[in-house]
């Protein structure tokens, strides 16, 4: 039987080509995928040249990865997708601290420090306390919660993108609470950076007319046992971008308050509470 | 103004971020693409695991892609995706030779043969004339039209494929017709081959239980001054893989006649007429 290929039955002859003994999971988002990629096509009609000029720009993103870049991440995260996905699987009752996306930035493995440190080891930027508890729904402490950190330094890079000009510990650091859940640390207020524009991301960005820039925040990565993960950023309020995120990770309810203080420790002040919900939920 | 990102208005916060002054056939296609991503995430609720296995996938596939190999083309075939283009944009009237996928093996400028001429250099397979006409809708000849022709060698593999082993013009030649329109050559009875699937596409379709092959077919490439470009194969009728071909490329009013000779010029004979449209149409 030979089925004629057409523009009403594509969907359809490429997904009844999957074979019986399939995984049930990879056939329902492959079959999903073929007909919003299709749907895609017919919709604006695609062209031949627009077509070449996709797998050319495919191509170009792939062959720029590598293990210390990830462009198609970038594509994803400026396309909305990462943040579509992160919403998707971060659905939370009202109350509990929202999820942002995690970014290509993170480390494992940052050493614990005690509480109060401080993770800026350059010593360049504006000094800035983070403070605050992790709690749960009802707004009680939790205790043995791993508070691990990041941020970019003064001049916007991750140490990860500068390993012979940073530490690779720079701006990064882990702190467990304990009975009264509260965490306490020095790092730096956090400065805007554009992502890495030099690829064919950056260009899609220019020819849509959008900037690069993300706005001002410190990472979060906040594990209890019994909890759901919750991987956030808080935001500096004031920040030129914060309402035109490159990557869309902005939320109202990570925008934290940045005191400045006179004759303290720091020049800046950041409480924030992390407010979990349990695993079961 | 901070818009928060949410699963409702994902579409339309990613969208409205385009600049005013941008190409509008781009934010059309963009905006469309967008749209149709992210109701495929919302749809089969994509995991974070799932979209990190998509995104280890397409940066495979790139890294893949040389001079040489394009996987991200071969990618776009598997899914129906360069047939469903291809067929958008060349809507034929009845009674037209139809279209399908061109592939990566055409090389350009393959030596012009005089007609009757053998394609065939390393004197392999079973030999087979290729002989018809070009004619317009009305069955008028075509004179001067170009027909450029490519296949594989009896192994399955196109001369590009073997550069140390095929002539760089093994299997291939363009064929200008006269006022009758005819066209005659000698080539090979073509036969199946696996696409290359040693790769990620190869994988995908091993698990989505899919085989690799396409069935036995010519290649042709026909054009003549004001008439439409005709990118088309015929196909041998009676190949086991005629009704799956891994690329979607078969329609029936393709599958040509391959009649066995007895002691004649060669082993075969497929007389196949090939319809042009109009520019204008």
């Amino acid at each position: 039987m030979i089925g004629n290929f057409t523009e009403e039955n594509s969907v359809e002859t490429v997904n009844t080509r999957m074979g019986d003994g399939i995984d049930p999971r990879l056939r329902e988002v492959m079959a999903a995928l073929v007909r919003h990629l299709h749907a895609f096509a017919r919709e604006v009609e695609l062209t031949q040249e627009e077509w070449e000029a996709g797998i050319a720009f495919l191509t170009v993103t792939g062959q720029l990865c590598s293990g210390e870049r990830q462009e198609f991440i970038l594509l994803s995260d400026v396309l909305g997708f990462s943040m579509l996905v992160d919403a998707i699987n971060n659905r939370r009752p009202p109350g509990a601290t929202e999820n942002t996306v995690f970014g290509p930035f993170h480390v494992d493995g940052a050493p614990e420090r005690q509480m109060g440190d401080c993770i800026s080891l350059d010593g360049k930027g504006e000094s800035c306390l983070f403070t605050g508890r992790v709690i749960d729904l009802h707004g009680e402490p939790i205790e043995g919660a791993r508070v691990d950190v990041w941020s970019d330094n003064s001049e916007g890079f991750y140490s990860v993108q500068q390993p012979d000009l940073q530490d690779k510990w720079n701006n990064r650091g882990i702190f467990v609470t304990g009975a009264d859940g509260r965490y306490e640390f020095v790092g730096i207020k956090p400065v805007s950076y554009p992502i890495p524009d030099d690829g064919p991301v950056g260009k899609m960005l220019a020819a849509l007319g959008r900037h690069p820039n993300r706005p001002a925040h410190m990472h979060f990565l906040v594990t209890a046992p019994g909890f759901q993960r919750l991987v956030t950023h808080t935001f500096v309020g004031d920040d030129r971008w914060l309402g035109s995120d490159a990557v869309f990770g902005v939320k109202s309810t990570l925008v934290a308050p940045f005191e400045h203080v006179r004759d303290g420790r720091t020049e800046w002040r950041s409480p924030f509470d992390f407010v979990l919900v349990p695993v079961s939920q």
